[in-house]
């Protein structure tokens, strides 16, 4: 296995609007030698998340931008294949910050440095629900949601990496789950796999008139992936106190300007609520926690981790565009 | 003193857009006689708030909305002039929710009952600073904003009744304090006699700009009274883990159609920022604490109470409407 020469995918024009393959380019290097203290790691599986999106184009946020001719950033997982390090041997199971390609060259002090995998680990779960976006759903449901039981939780993009483990977790911490995600497939899966008590099928229901239809009390904690006129129903529809956890905006990542918000905000007023924003990185120093409760649930089979695994790097702009076209179910994954 | 009729002014259509005078009815009826455990008040002072105008048009909110015919609601002050009721005597300086209109009895079980003056206030005071709008200002800002000293405070609706109390309470607490408001008189007088360190006249300047200069560290707490593109520009400056503190949004009340949100939403993830909505009457137990506290301040000379006192309850219409076309500056009112 392995391939001799280093294949790549680097960023070749900035996107202005929905990205296209035309934003990437392919390339070929010769697989890099690692120096002291570095790793070489061979690339089995490449995550792909939404966020990345915003680092294509030139503005600051938490995480600085590509620079034009970069290789793709991305999470992967892989295996060690040469090590002048003395934390990692060859052979080891690895996962970090690769970027679209066959292989890499990593040191000691990234911020997300390599890390081993756990012995039995299957790398799609390292990469889904044990990684970014399993934590995520983790940290952003229990402690910005805070659910309580017998809370009604809304989710958006439900039916997504995060999404899907939001509302198995609540489940398990005893509320109601509705799930709100495009297509009838998607929907069924949700409630017949992922437990999910109830679903609004954006493509083909008015979805203000659903949610308030399923929460005839109201939404208690709306966990909201997807933003515009999802947000704008569901903050319409809270409860007293609710809790509004903003993880992401999907829906506006490829506006060429960035849409105008919700226009009920006020109600978060007349409902005492709030929306609050969070990164899951501030939360690193829980991970090991957080993962050891989420394999404890998987073990016990209450939780399901859901990976849509595409197949060869040469498709790897194409399934990166999948979580923007809506046809990812779950963690979207390419194995190489 | 006293007519012998009682003037009232009713709700006579309901407003789309901006309220107009044909909104209201100008009526004469007999002044009312106290039942058992009533007492007849006549109002010297009404208070005028923004809320009001939600509670015109057929809107379940937090609370029931008038109804066509109904004296116009309002908080008032006023004295006792006969009374059934063994707390108060004729004489007694009193205030409730009295309504646009000379007279009004009450009962002793009104949510917002009536409440006897403390000796020495004076009765403008106990409807501004020591009324809704102050303690708007201070549970609002204290409790839902978190300021700590060296935090930058930002308020819209700055030379508001609840504005400008917001912003000097923010420097008692020993943060630096940007208002804004309408106009170069208002600011002036935000700098001049409330001490804020600095004012942005959007009428006159860019808020957006304004904003990001005068606050190079970004804004810690925001207390927003206006909404619209003040809110957006706001929110598109908060420092890390600012606190939005979601008090009202009067750009928008007149509105026929609920405007479009902040497109600036997403910044709340960027900087772990949370937007909290609040309802001064959740904190009716802690009234007289910190109406002591508000007192205390006033009395050391901390803390100014801005009223604008307009006169004659054929004037009411107009004086509501100064609260929607920025004529106010402070607590509105009106001296019968």
């Amino acid at each position: 296995m392995g391939t001799d020469v280093n294949r790549q995918w680097r960023l070749k024009k900035r996107p202005q609007g929905m990205i296209t393959e035309s934003n990437f380019e392919y390339g070929e290097q010769p697989i890099p030698e690692p120096g002291d203290g570095e790793v070489l790691v061979q690339n089995l599986y490449l995550s792909f998340d939404p966020t990345l999106r915003g680092q294509m184009v030139d503005r600051a946020s938490y995480v600085a931008p590509m620079q034009l001719g970069d290789v793709m950033r991305g999470g992967s997982a892989g295996v060690v294949v040469k090590s002048n390090n003395a934390r990692f041997k060859v052979g080891d199971r690895v996962k970090g910050s690769g970027g679209w390609q066959d292989y890499f060259v990593t040191g000691n002090d990234d911020v997300l440095s390599l890390s081993k995998l756990a012995d039995g680990v299957d790398i799609p779960h390292a990469l889904s629900i044990f990684g970014i976006t399993g934590l995520t759903a983790y940290f952003g449901l229990l402690d910005i949601g805070q659910p309580k039981p017998g809370d009604t939780v809304l989710v958006s993009g439900a039916a997504g990496a995060t999404g899907s483990v939001v509302g198995q977790i609540a489940k398990l911490k005893g509320c109601r789950v509705i799930g709100i995600a495009g297509g009838q497939e998607k929907c069924d899966w949700l409630k017949r796999c992922a437990q999910f008590d109830a679903t609004i099928d954006y493509k083909s229901e008015n979805v203000h008139q659903r949610i308030r239809e399923l929460c005839p009390k109201g939404v208690n904690v709306h966990f909201e992936n997807v933003g515009g006129d999802i947000m704008e129903a569901a903050l319409g529809a809270l409860a007293m106190n609710a809790r509004v956890v903003l993880c992401g905006g999907i829906s506006s990542y490829n506006a060429e300007q960035a849409p105008p918000g919700p226009n009920s905000l006020m109600n978060l007023v007349i409902t005492r609520s709030r929306i609050e924003g969070f990164i899951v990185l501030d939360y690193m120093e829980q991970f090991p926690r957080a993962i050891k409760e989420l394999a404890q649930w998987m073990a016990e089979g209450k939780l399901l981790s859901q990976e849509d695994i595409q197949l060869g790097l040469e498709n790897a702009p194409q399934t990166f565009m999948r979580l923007f076209n809506g046809k990812n179910r779950g963690k979207q994954i390419l194995k190489l």
